[in-house]
């Protein structure tokens, strides 16, 4: 992978970075098509929230831009990673009085996953971890990712592509990388996302979506009885667009569904 | 500070590695006294259980004993960081079928605390911020830190030294930096480490000192009533040891209380 590092080719951070030492910091992931970041604002507002919470100098938009069109510019696809840091210093928890933030612009290869995911919709697994509640790094994409290793490491067959985590109420919050959105009685739902999970770009995107086309959309608390019952399930990320989901445990939806497709149309 | 990673002298460790990208590992801070690393099974007792956990290959004790010796042999006091990642590669969050953990270990200068914390105690603060209930990370000490490093920054004055820290059902689990004991009853008593919180060294090691000097201690929930009517309360970790809390909020303690001394006279 091709490495800024402050704006410098580097491949190599100083282990005295809080990045590492605490995981203090945020991240994007940006889908890049035809040399271009896709949802860029949205990416950058997100980021620029994230920095506010977590009281880190928000990055200089403009230049991060430049940064990432060195990277990017002369690929078709791609994904382009973007990580900010509190940089090094303070004293142990505490952060530095004077704050230098490390940002990190990395460029990898597109994943490779099946077209059929799209297609022909995918298989969901349902997580025994939980997401914990925490208000205070819900909906931003902070560096703290344990939660989302365990749970992807619950399961290892190819065959299922995403799991789905539950809060500790046993309400389905998100997918382990994703967002899910699902139709129950006539209405598109996703998880409210206030408590704990990630408030996704796609996911924005897609409400934003469904109400230009006058497709009713709630964000609320989902059970998984509620889930089961479902006439349509899809899980989203900026990455991967929508992949319908075809099974959750035992259970089968219609794929493509009525309202799926019409999401999927509209992102096209 | 000189840092060893894998063993090779170099400050620097490569962007990719999932200890920066998503904080997945672990760490331990251990007390350098006369080039001796003090309670070094302990920690790697810890450290391997830590290892287990996250399903991260433990290192190799004797090999990491000879590079924290190699690092600390000419130190009076110091302090020594271990961190063990996951080292690069997988996808996304999903483990690479083989890991290769990154090994840093680093030498930092002894904190400059006040003599007087030890003596005369210390001022507490109250933090707003919530642990979350985490059972699959609680206890082990792992790189995911901002819950600690938002609850740390919530206060700036000098004359406060710590900040505890409840869960969401309103029981104070440990400080940012530290664990706590308070005598209540007649008994020492220190919150149990179940669903959040870092079980400490210095912790266990006070729990095994306290049997040796047939203290009935016990490990149970606690809550801030019952802190705010205790006999005595300390704080105490690998490195500052124990120091005795004279004032918490606006409550005071009788410093230093009797147990608490016995305490200290047993860790000298």
């Amino acid at each position: 992978m091709t490495v800024l590092i402050n704006g410098q080719l580097n491949s190599n951070i100083a282990a005295s970075d809080r990045g590492l030492q605490y995981g203090d910091g945020l991240f994007e992931t940006i889908a890049i098509k035809n040399g271009e970041c896709e949802h860029w604002y949205e990416h950058m507002s997100r980021l620029t929230d994230g920095c506010q919470r977590l009281n880190i100098p928000a990055p200089d938009a403009q230049q991060l831009l430049v940064e990432a069109q060195r990277l990017c510019s002369d690929k078709e696809r791609a994904v382009l990673k973007i990580i900010i840091t509190r940089g090094s210093g303070g004293r142990g928890y505490r952060a530095p009085d004077m704050v230098e933030a490390t940002r990190i612009v990395s460029i990898h290869p597109w994943p490779s996953y099946p077209a059929e995911n799209i297609t022909q919709g995918v298989c969901v697994f349902l997580c025994d971890t939980k997401l914990s509640y925490q208000p205070a790094l819900a909906s931003i994409k902070h560096l703290n990712r344990l939660e989302q290793i365990i749970a992807r490491n619950e399961w290892d067959d190819v065959n299922i592509s995403e799991g789905l985590m539950s809060d500790i109420d046993g309400n389905i919050v998100e997918g382990t990388m994703s967002n899910y959105f699902a139709v129950i009685d006539n209405e598109l739902v996703t998880p409210e996302i206030v408590d704990c999970g990630v408030a996704g770009i796609m996911r924005s995107h897609i409400m934003a979506q469904a109400i230009l086309h006058e497709i009713s959309v709630r964000e609320r608390k989902i059970s998984l009885d509620e889930l089961y019952v479902a006439d349509e399930l899809f899980v989203c990320n900026s990455i991967i667009g929508v992949w319908p989901v075809k099974k959750l445990v035992n259970h089968s939806y219609k794929v493509i569904g009525e309202v799926t497709a019409q999401i999927m149309d509209g992102l096209i």
